[in-house]
């Protein structure tokens, strides 16, 4: 167990210390779970005092938080993020996961493979022939590697993983458990009563420092490529069919379904259970709300929802819209009554 | 293939026989399959008159069920609850599935292993360093389970699926193939242009009695647990997020997102395809319908469906408001032309 | 790399040459990839002209194209059908896998394995006892065979699929990775505050000409089986309950949930992320649009829509309504007011 000191953490984090920097601090947890010894954070002032009252020894605190502001009495760590002050303290007190080093002797390892300096790889992996695997990657039990795969520096294969042959793979790159990259394309003709199968001849790459999560599904390209760009953040569970091509620093969240051949700009935001139909075009910038269906291009910038996606706001004043429904009934009712009384009375009059 | 009578099974069941309890039973079918020997189940009066005339031998019945009714003279087996009664019965016809016992040869087991008494670990699986199995405990090929893994007893993990570090499973708990525990959370921070990865240093904790379908993904805490409450069943493709809880005996069918730090209560039902937003609680008893995003907190006891869950009887009545919606319109339209035509006499009145 | 000529080319797809023929092409691609060397397609004549202005070297058209209609000029194959011809050219140039030949030494085979002629079975494979597969069939590295499977002819199982025990396999079926075939169906009753588990005795069967995706998940039935019919497709991390019966030559896209004791007709399409609910029977050739969820039956040859799936047509008109809501609300505004005015004037006229 490492051991530190308020003083210490907030040296590391650029931050300033308002309390007893010497308490020493061996462990991080959010605020539900702190407890002595711990370091927590409070994202902003509204959960300053949440933070105070916690089981933790020590709060890292936006810059305006002072202790006249808290309950209870604790050592402030002041940073311009408290977020990203935590993720960093966060890195102090990972456990340094134990990697088996070398190639276990029950790998089995294809001809012809370019293995880089420092590459781990574990029991019972098969990795095919014409591979080359960067220095210091990683590739756990259980990961199958097709043929002419290419795998750069320090990447992270957790268990089960399938790369499927000539799937490229840049620098950085975190795959985990169960994954499936490079698989067919689900393409088909159906010409006198069958389906034929479209051959699908192309293949994945990923670029440098994307992370891809459990038991997502990515197809290779009819021909060419399927891609994901730099930086990409792909959650658990997700389909990216064939043909995609997805920019950098894109955040796909879980169980996002992308049809093929669909465009993704750069920073697109896919929020939970989103569907994209084939071909459609995604400008730079975009967020679609879970849940949300998207079946035409959306420009750059745009924040849509709904289940035929459309600007996020309207959507929101539908919903509004649809609860009113009963009273537009009554109104519409009381107006045919106050109208037939005017007939009636009008009739009367002539 | 085991063979009994009528009698017997209606004992086993604590059942009346109405008819021949002689009758020879060697299998068990729903009313579609059932052939000569087997015994199927009525659930309820109105489908008596369907088990009778199905192919079977005998028929599981509710207490009021009688042989009057039926127009195909079959042996009845009363129970107070008939399916429940036919579950009994299927464990009797259930074939014993034949396991490999002890430790095979190729599985590659790490140090400090504490495996209790009749431990069955399969050809290929890997287990890390520290990991303790409880007795009886059956481990299937290709399963990872990672270092300091705390594993119950009478527990069954099918193949290829992948316990990461630190997870800690409970008694009688059952995962099945290509499941996933203990991914790192989806957590980042957007910084100077790039993703930041949060480390994810907690782990899953799943309680006595829970099941967990095929392919299915539970992150670890960033910090702290994510727990699965005792005695849930989880089905297929369910994604789980960091840090979540859920309560005991829920039930959570395929295809369910849930989002990170959401908090589930006791006897929650997610139906299909749900989506919970993230950090939302939800109280004991709700049951969100088929398909239904939940986007804010949710209190015990109730009933909620639609992609905003709201209460499933108004959003049942919105359903038919918008199916109204060209009557509506055309009320309007005929108010709008009486009225003109009202505007008009009036005018000519003045 | 091979190569051929467009003439070659054309005689293989029964095409007919408008230029020449004897440019030499080695490769195929779509129209934005296409180079040098390359052939591509224009599935019809408003993508003619693209094609003619890509990189390709030859375009495969339209039996009514012509080099008169395009402003780049290359050699064109005209065809009845060019997707279709696109599609077996695809095949010549479609590099063949090199698949490992035989049995590996490190794949463990159980008892009374009947295996045919040619058959692969890859490294770290697992073969439980009984089971029985077909001649030139492959198994790929890490995947599960149970005991008594069936497994036909010319099948291949890519890595970390799990066949669970009894299931059984037609001719011709491709199963993507890290699929799971006869999981237990997600059954229990609740009794004094438990979920009891209901035994799932039956199995799954596949028939001839299948292709299941990757991280499926398919059932096998309480008793009876779970069948997927000849010739039906379906795509990455579909989920398909027990007791289904899918008929032959359905399409079911990616994230497609099919609940328990659904029955499917033949020629069927589900659309990306459609849930059904549990024994809804579908007609044959019912297509069903992407997220749309069914409820109830639905006769044959309709076209399905929307969260609780009515006909399609009148799905997008109620979009049209919901659209018009705020005008709704405008119009009926002005009728209160206009009314209100009448009645004043009459008021005064009385």
């Amino acid at each position: 167990m490492k051991e530190t000191t308020v003083e210490q953490l907030a040296a590391f984090v650029d931050g300033f210390v308002e309390g007893d920097g010497n308490v020493l601090i061996s462990g991080i947890a959010n605020i539900e779970d702190a407890q002595t010894g711990d370091v927590t954070f409070a994202e902003n002032s509204k959960l300053l005092d949440n933070a105070a009252r916690s089981g933790a020894s020590a709060v890292i605190a936006p810059q305006t938080a002072s202790q006249l502001d808290i309950s209870v009495q604790k050592p402030l760590i002041r940073v311009k993020n408290p977020r990203f002050a935590f993720a960093q303290v966060l890195r102090i007190f990972a456990p340094e996961p134990k990697i088996f080093k070398g190639i276990h002797p029950s790998a089995v390892i294809g001809s012809d493979a370019i293995l880089g300096e420092n590459v781990s790889i574990h029991a019972n992996a098969v990795v095919g022939d014409n591979v080359s695997i960067g220095a210091n990657s990683v590739i756990y039990p259980f990961t199958y590697i097709g043929d002419n795969v290419v795998l750069g520096n320090n990447c992270v294969i957790y268990p089960n993983v399938v790369l499927h042959d000539n799937t490229a793979i840049g620098n950085s790159v975190v795959i985990h458990s169960g994954s499936v990259l490079g698989t067919d394309g689900f393409g088909y003709m159906f010409i006198d009563d069958r389906h034929y199968k479209i051959p699908q001849i192309g293949r994945v790459i990923v670029e440098d420092d994307v992370e891809i999560g459990a038991n997502v599904t990515i197809d290779k390209a009819r021909t060419g490529s399927t891609t994901i760009g730099r930086g990409t953040k792909i959650d658990n569970l997700v389909h990216i069919g064939h043909n995609c091509t997805v920019g950098e620093n894109c955040v796909i969240v879980a169980q996002v379904g992308v049809s093929g051949s669909v465009n993704i700009g750069r920073g697109v935001i896919l929020a939970g259970q989103v569907g994209i139909k084939d071909h459609v075009t995604i400008g730079d910038g975009v967020i679609v709300g879970a849940k949300s269906g998207v079946i035409g291009d959306l420009p750059s910038g745009v924040f849509v929802s709904g289940r035929y996606a459309r600007p996020h706001q309207g959507e929101m004043r539908k919903i509004v819209e649809v609860e009113r429904l009963p009273e537009q009934r009554r109104r519409i009712k009381a107006l045919e009554k106050r109208l037939a009384q005017i007939e009636k009375s009008l009739g009367e009059l002539e």
